[in-house]
């Protein structure tokens, strides 16, 4: 018998993180696999192997058990425990060249993966790129309440199998809050998402084929474009003025192409911040109606409309029609950790959602919409809603005033929410960026936002997670690099 | 003018449930859409329906503000307040059929679940049909400890933004978990996702086109038979013996056909609950290997081994490879509201596989997934599948006991986990389905689990969350609706 004794774990140094017979088990296979103990050899019993490596029998025993059970090593009874013959694992695997295989789909959504394609984010900079609400305003200590208020109410229910729909209380909450909306429900359902994003590309998964048409406002959501092409959809952008969608245009593109759905955003237009008013939203549902085309409403943002009375949705503009499909978001107004959204749509709509969402990811997580409709439900959530708005109304016009004092900008865009949207004249926003960067600013190009490549003279400045001195020193620094941009130009 | 002062509000009957001004403005709204108070009308002044109404001037003020915002009355200085000439909503919209919309996606997701197509399981009624755990097991103060635990540390971070990979500190964990069950892990990552559906959903949505081919064991897992059909995805089942798959048609149908991926449930196989022994696991992913076919691993209810030690995921038998693809799902064991599951993988394929979720839902919850992490991170967990494991163990042997008394089965499979399958002779197990619905017992008929139409006379048994006393009476249930059958069909 060859000399295993000597060997077995003469190198093991026992680490706290694992457990102790795992360190054992994993020694030995890979003595085994290396071949430093040969098959056929003998190993300790498992109480000299203990003495040995000063630990417990059963922690040895576990150990020969396991690599047992993996055929590893095998006992005679009367005669001991050997290893087995067996091939080397080292050597076994093939690989595989996953980048290849993506099919468009994954191609796309990792092209479009801004996370991944625009310029990172550095400690220190002042990063004027996001429009996610600032974390203070969040009262963690109503969000533990509501949490333990919901565990000793129905805790186990909760930890439990979901439905695909959602929690019914936050169902016929939010079907409540949309009726007070001006929307009809009688004829409608409500499906909670994971956020906007699941929303939107679950009904473009289940309504649309490669190929359709969808219309949209130009600039429009980044993410939202994204996930268009993702399912090979032909996408045209309508032109917008500074009171949002163009009319005459709109019509002209329904009347010229076939087309599937429209997406609009009505109110605090991502990414110009635009807020459509009434009147306009009635013509624009009206020409929709003419061509029979429906609409996916991304409600995103309205909770903040602090600069004027609630204007209705688009929603409730159709009455007992069931062709606008509104999805609702309130990442961008509590807590994007808990990200909830949810689908207003026609009923076999979103029965039709519903499996598919089953088909999918099955549901949202219910400690998350338990908490949230705790917190919606108690009063908390219209407090929160005004020192939100209050905050974010000052935000802006600070934003602003600053926008107005140190950027020569041909137009600025936004009525409020968390973002503002500028046009430069004749000047490169990517330029722009570039030279911001080296001053420890970063900001998002407004390109990404536009269908047609064009846009390169504008970009976005959230201004949500900073304080007044980070906006007013990144604004320099941008007016600044605008500047040189323009030196440069006029060098050229 | 009209006589609107004796009209406006007179059949509004105020509820505790919406703000009072909401309830004054969508009486007016209505009013005027509906043509009960015609345009140019005048309206009693803020100050005077206040009075009428016995409610604060605030309240019709603000009402009367939106009413103005969304254009339905106007406000002439000095001389008050008028309806607006407009069109009424009522009309306004259009209809969409939105069923005939359903692309073929949508329509088989809907069309294969079961939630719908299936016997729906009443009050009163011992099911058979769910293979969920037993909520009683559950924890709920230690799931309350975790949470705040975790809120205290990281509240607000939590609460934030989200990364689409996960909670690193969970991504950690599960990356040596893995490495403690075997797996190399240095050319693999995590990502976490809303548990083995959406692990199953995203890997196929991002490497598959459709007409590619699958190969599966058949029977398997409905809801992978279903995603997979979802992507129309040519599906090839291999025969299976008592265990597990069937060497030779695996070979045969690997050559005879041009396979993308195969999907293999090695342990308490779903639905028969066999366990592939580790000798058969080399010899199955030789087979792929030959043939050059990456395998999706669902590790489905590993953690529930309680009959042997823990045999070696198939991701351990590749060594260096990266062609496994393993989803790990922790519902089964722990909470299935808390939805999480995870993919390991080669580290392209996560990347990859993160910029798709990001396009589909961003991120898993993180309350969710920090709770999960406190919970296995902090020694309760093993308790709990030591009591667990104790648990299903006899629930499983008590199931076997029964079924061995009372039904006439040719064969019964299993070897723990949560359910047992069991095959007829002959005889059609929706036939006794029905029977025994009638009966007040109600199970999951085995031919979903079918690619080919086959099994028909097979059917599952989920023990997981029934008393022995319904245990005993369903199945004895079953076992006469069975003589029934029999009778029935030797009388025809």
């Amino acid at each position: 018998m060859k000399g295993a004794d000597t060997l077995i774990c003469s190198d093991l140094n026992f680490n706290n993180e694992e457990p102790i017979y795992i360190q054992i088990e994993n020694n030995i296979k890979e003595m085994i696999e290396k071949g430093r103990i040969t098959s056929e050899s003998k190993l300790p019993s498992s109480r000299e192997l203990g003495k040995l490596l000063g630990v417990s029998r059963n922690s040895v025993i576990s150990a020969y058990e396991n690599l047992e059970a993996n055929g590893y090593i095998y006992t005679l009874k009367g005669k001991g425990t050997f290893v087995a013959k067996r091939k080397s694992v080292s050597n076994r695997g093939f690989n595989v060249d996953w980048n290849s295989k993506r099919n468009n789909y994954g191609k796309t959504l990792e092209e479009l993966d801004i996370i991944k394609t625009e310029l990172v984010w550095k400690k220190g900079m002042i990063s004027f790129k996001s429009i996610a609400p600032d974390e203070t305003l969040f009262d963690t200590e109503e969000v533990k309440k509501g949490f333990l208020n919901r565990m000793s109410i129905e805790g186990n229910k909760l930890l439990n199998y979901g439905y695909a729909q959602g929690y019914k209380p936050l169902i016929e909450l939010l079907l409540k809050y949309m009726k007070e909306k001006g929307a009809k429900i009688d004829n409608k359902d409500i499906l909670i998402t994971n956020g906007f994003t699941e929303g939107l590309d679950i009904v473009l998964a289940t309504y649309t084929k490669p190929g359709d048409t969808i219309i949209c406002e130009n600039p429009t959501h980044n993410t939202a474009i994204k996930i268009m092409k993702s399912y090979g959809l032909k996408v045209i952008g309508v032109k917008m003025n500074s009171n949002g969608i163009d009319l005459e245009d709109l019509d002209l593109k329904l009347k010229e192409n076939k087309v599937k759905m429209g997406y609009l955003i009505p109110s605090y237009h991502n990414p110009t911040g635009i807020v459509m008013d009434v009147e306009k939203r009635y013509k624009v549902y009206d020409i929709f109606k003419k061509y029979n085309v429906p609409i996916i409403e991304d409600g995103f943002n309205e909770e903040l409309l602090y600069s004027s009375s609630h204007v209705l949705p688009l929603v409730a503009l159709e009455g007992d029609g069931n062709s606008i499909i509104y999805i609702g978001s309130f990442s961008k107004i509590l807590f994007p950790g808990i990200r909830l959204g949810f689908i207003l749509g026609d009923k076999s709509l979103i029965s039709t959602l519903e499996s598919v969402k089953r088909g999918r990811t099955i549901h949202c997580s219910f400690l998350d919409q338990a908490i949230f409709y705790e917190y919606l439900n108690s009063g908390v959530f219209s407090k929160y809603i005004k020192k939100a708005r209050k905050h974010y109304k000052e935000k802006y016009e600070f934003t602003l005033a600053k926008v107005k004092e140190y950027i020569p900008y041909e137009e600025v865009f936004g009525e409020g929410g968390l973002h503002l949207f500028i046009k430069l004249k004749d000047i490169n926003a990517r330029k722009v960026l570039d030279k911001s960067y080296e001053k420890g600013v970063v900001f998002t190009p407004g390109d990404i936002f536009y269908l047609d490549g064009s846009g390169r003279n504008t970009f976005r400045i959230g201004f949500s997670r900073l304080s007044d001195e980070e906006i007013t020193e990144g604004i320099k620094l941008i007016g600044q690099s605008i500047e040189e941009v323009m030196e440069k130009e006029s060098l050229d």
